[in-house]
């Protein structure tokens, strides 16, 4: 469905004009009236870009829809695969590739779910309302050490992940969270909090500490398949399934690594993503990155 | 998984600081160096409140894996109401509420998938490519007539569609589209040249002029269920599957609709929805709308 609304070059073209007037008047060494920007007129206000992304997270019915989704379609996938086992975990083994992938094997192994926890289990609703409208003065980091170490309460589990929880451990799977959280109390606080525990650190919850370099989950991954059969994963960023989604290349060749013609199917069979339009890795690219050259338009008498 | 990155409210301290310098010089009369403004030196740009959505639908693994997961979980629910058919399709009755949902029988009808067109089974990249970077004095009417008259060679499939649809195709189940496109040609090009055809106007492909009042699908819903029976629906915006969402009423409780006892279960069960941050519906409200009251959290220190 299509309609108006919001341009986003509309406000371009109000900065742009902002900022050549600024310019006319350095040059010109006169000062005329500038509209908008006195004290006492409205100032034009800048469209937060995280805002969109957040209106759609946690505040659409859409994004809801498509969480909720996923988990039933999570959940009907670990019930076969609890009553019809098969010899491989999903899990990429180590040196396996995108294009020759080989999964560690689930002989003898008790069948768990591996979840990634920011907005894949939980939605970070305290950290991200502050980060549109808390103070400025302080960096990233600084802020997210604060909210790991909160009473976690400021959250909610995403549409359909309690239940979905609830209804995996019914089943006897182990259900077992590997997150880039540093602090592993401030993690079961927080999953506690949204209805989503237990999660015991080491041996259902395995935090950044536990193992790997930055942001790379797979050595926590392997470990958490060598004492488990590993029948699902879901998460918000392809990180939560392999690290080799993230290896060095651009925009379009992450891209096609999801379609690849082996990794494509585990899409829902296997391999569950909620959205996430707000952080990560999927918010990378200049316009010429995203939109393919041989799919360009633009209306007749312009370029 | 968490990380920094852009800062929205960088940004935006930017901008009031020009804006601030700007009302300094009209207040004092006097013309000062205005820094990052004079054509020479690099302006500060903008960021586009559309870029980061595109960023996730058009160019990121994450969106593409969703819509692959949605389309893998619609083919195999439709397979198996083709094998074990019910009583009634997915199509809300008229005079049925989303607190005691009703629906229209599937007796002696052919079954049927319903999709709405646009980013739900195909990408209007160029449409939306230019909306980034095109020329900012044509408002959004005239450049969406212009861009549903194109040839509409500037499209993709959503990741998954077109395996999908032959799939459906395939098993007998016809493929019916029911957009807020004006033009029926239009619509019929594009899918065309997306590889998702065919579309024939009044039989599998119905567009607004049709019936039905401003974004509302009902009426043609109904007269798509008069003849077949609807097994499943997909679309980027709720109102793809029933005019009730759009019912007045705020951002939370919309997504309350999404949540209610009887709707909920739908999703991913006859309603598939695919992603859309990028503009509709699910792009509303403001900071107090989007975070529940009782989810606020500040560093200790800041209020």
């Amino acid at each position: 469905m299509r309609r108006g609304g919001f341009s986003g070059r509309r406000w371009q073209a109000t900065l742009a004009a902002i900022l050549s007037l600024s310019a006319a008047l350095s040059l010109s060494g006169c000062v005329v009236a500038v509209g908008n920007t006195s004290p006492a007129s409205p100032s034009p206000v800048a469209p937060n870009p995280k805002l969109a992304g957040m209106q759609y997270l946690y505040g659409s019915a859409e994004a809801d829809a498509i969480s909720r989704q996923a988990w039933t379609a999570l959940v009907a996938y670990v019930g076969d695969r609890v009553k019809r086992p098969v010899a491989d975990s999903v899990v990429l083994a180590k040196g396996a590739t995108l294009e020759a992938p080989r999964f560690l094997s689930c002989a003898g192994k008790r069948p768990a779910a591996v979840f990634d926890v920011d907005e894949t289990v939980l939605l970070n609703l305290g950290f991200e309302q502050d980060d549109l409208t808390g103070r400025a003065d302080r960096a990233f980091p600084e802020r997210w050490r604060a909210w790991e170490a909160s009473d976690g309460q400021a959250v909610l589990p995403t549409p359909g992940a309690a239940a979905a929880l609830a209804d995996l451990r019914a089943m006897g799977v182990a259900v077992i969270f590997n997150t880039n959280r540093d602090s592993a109390d401030g993690a079961a606080r927080a999953l506690d909090a949204a209805g989503l525990g237990p999660a015991v650190h080491g041996d259902t919850l395995f935090v950044r500490p536990d193992g790997g370099t930055g942001d790379d989950k797979d050595t926590r991954r392997w470990r958490i398949a060598e004492r488990y059969c590993v029948v699902a994963m879901g998460g918000d960023q392809l990180g939560d399934f392999s690290g080799l989604f993230d290896r060095p290349g651009g925009v379009a060749e992450r891209r096609a690594r999801a379609d690849g013609p082996r990794i494509a199917a585990l899409w829902g069979r296997g391999w569950f993503v909620f959205p996430n339009p707000v952080y990560g890795k999927a918010l990378k690219g200049a316009v010429d990155d995203i939109f393919p050259a041989d799919r360009r338009w633009h209306p007749t008498g312009e370029q």
